[in-house]
């Protein structure tokens, strides 16, 4: 085993033990929180604009995101009034449990029912970072092509639901909806699935519902 | 410095090292190589096809897969007829210079006039690697939205090459052609810029003239 993948292995576990922690402070302050995970250009800021322009009236929702370099994104749902953190990872290619650690001193977690995380745009590396999250959310996009969840197993395997999104371009592409629903499922079959289009509306509102649910339900 | 950050730089300058032998190994057999980087679905594996049918009696190419398990773009690739090896990096998120040093052994190299790489689907880790290529290309897709060029710098920074691909879906998209064309070239003024369908065609033509004239030059 080379030093390389030890290190890797000992950071890992470091982060481990440090998201349980998270997890657990969560718990305590009874704040839910998701972590969103996808390719680079999936929809997943779109979504979350049209998440808190639905629900920032009915829960208290603090977002974190995730990126590189730009504040392009925290720009964005800024614009929505909501409390949002933009970290940048300065190269990273996936957030860690410690810099949500971090993050958390931007947020009164008392006053959250909901804190969001908008990871970076990654297939690969963030499905092996735990940030104390409760659901883990991974978005695939219509354009993306239907092999995306067997050719990045890890990810479809560590989400809790996948979200199929972009739905209204699926006559433009070869994109298979089943094909993609039966990979998803053979890899993780408890994963939950829902299909929206941030352009039509397709879907949003089950996706609202399904995101306040687990909202209210994960605080009882 | 964290331990890990100093490995990582060491680790990557080994790299740089092996990168550096294998570009004076293909000069020597006398080999254009092309590394292809994108997002996860952004059209890489459907552009290679289109690539080897429009050249493989025109040069003799051979093409490395990397993907992180599955073998799912070898076996599409194979149907070409062209030689093609898969790398499974086995959960790693890019391909490193050792992967495809050992890779080599699977063609012959001195019968080649091109060999194209295939990264892992990725916009961030594979910007770090130096393959010993020749010339890098980053694939955008119209709908991954026109902020991936300052959302993603390193990628585009370090390509000779920006393909904007799936541009029969410009209409059907928020895509602004010449906003991503403006931000890539004020982080790379001499990037190339290309733009393909592999759906209607458009632009496959000189895409591949670009191909067959690189390599045709770089092994004059």
């Amino acid at each position: 085993m080379s030093a390389k993948i030890k290190l890797e292995k000992k950071v890992l576990s470091r982060n481990d033990i440090l998201a349980a922690e998270l997890r657990t402070h969560f718990a305590d302050e009874n704040v839910a929180v998701i972590n969103m995970v996808s390719s680079p250009g999936s929809g997943k800021t779109s979504l979350l604009e049209k998440t808190l322009s639905s629900l920032s009236e009915k829960l208290s929702i603090g977002v974190i995101e995730g990126d590189i370099q730009t504040d392009n994104d925290a720009v964005r749902i800024a614009k929505t009034g909501v409390p949002v953190h933009q970290i940048q990872t300065g190269g990273a290619c996936h957030l860690e449990a410690e810099m949500i650690r971090k993050a958390l001193i931007h947020f009164s977690l008392k006053d959250l029912d909901l804190l969001i995380i908008e990871n970076v745009g990654n297939l690969v590396c963030p499905s092996a970072f735990d940030l104390g999250e409760a659901l883990r959310i991974a978005i695939i996009s219509t354009t993306e092509g239907d092999d995306k969840p067997l050719k990045y197993p890890a990810m479809f395997r560590s989400a809790d639901v996948m979200v199929i999104n972009k739905v209204d371009l699926i006559p433009y592409t070869d994109f298979d909806v089943e094909k993609v629903i039966h990979s998803a499922m053979s890899l993780n079959p408890a994963i939950e699935i829902l299909k929206t289009s941030c352009r039509t509306g397709e879907g949003l509102d089950n996706w609202s519902d399904f995101v306040k649910n687990f909202a209210n339900e994960h605080r009882e």
